[in-house]
């Protein structure tokens, strides 16, 4: 059953918890990692910077928690993390969102600065 | 100056800032309702489900302070805030977003629901 955009503003919404997933800054570079392949522990804890291993874990059990990611266990005891096909549609919109990031991002710095600055003058 | 996508991943990178400005349930549903049109504080109380008047005051002053909303105080002393032009380009990831929440939110519940009956039996 789909739900109108509209219903975003509602509390309760199925909508507003699926914001409540992705408003969340490791959620989203955990996804986008996981997007361009199945890594292990290590490997994200390398390819992202400034996660700890402890976030990296929670954030990990927090999207299996959700069906976004899956854990699989090989015979070598090898461990990998990889999208689950409805963490597959995240990566819509998060691309989206890491593009906006890209273009836009140091226009926010800029204008941050610019603030601390006191060059505004108000 | 523009920044390889991949740069996400670079804990100081200015793609990485953004993405910890969106990733913040208030701020999305706040944008997502100014992009309508503007609106006063009480009014957004009032769309915003669950939001405190608290909760809200901090989630402009954070948007403000990060270039994207305006207020703006009319000679009436109304007091209206409303996208910049920075602002408005969230409006494209952030329907993404929305989209996404609305197509596959329901999904999200359906597997935490299977989990918490343990009928995944594992």
């Amino acid at each position: 059953m789909s739900h109108p955009a509209g219903d975003v503003f509602l509390a309760d919404c199925p909508a507003r918890l699926a914001i409540e997933i992705i408003a969340d800054k490791w959620a989203v570079v955990v996804v986008f990692a996981l997007s361009r392949r199945p890594c292990r522990h290590g490997e994200l804890v390398g390819l992202i910077g400034g996660i700890s291993r402890k976030v990296l874990t929670q954030t990990l059990r927090k999207l299996q928690g959700y069906g976004l990611v899956e854990r699989h266990v090989y015979a070598d005891a090898r461990v990998e993390y990889s999208l689950t096909e409805l963490g597959r549609t995240l990566v819509v919109p998060i691309t989206a969102l890491t593009e906006w990031a890209d273009r836009h991002g140091e226009a926010v710095t800029d204008f941050q600065e610019s603030q601390r600055d006191g060059s505004d003058g108000r």
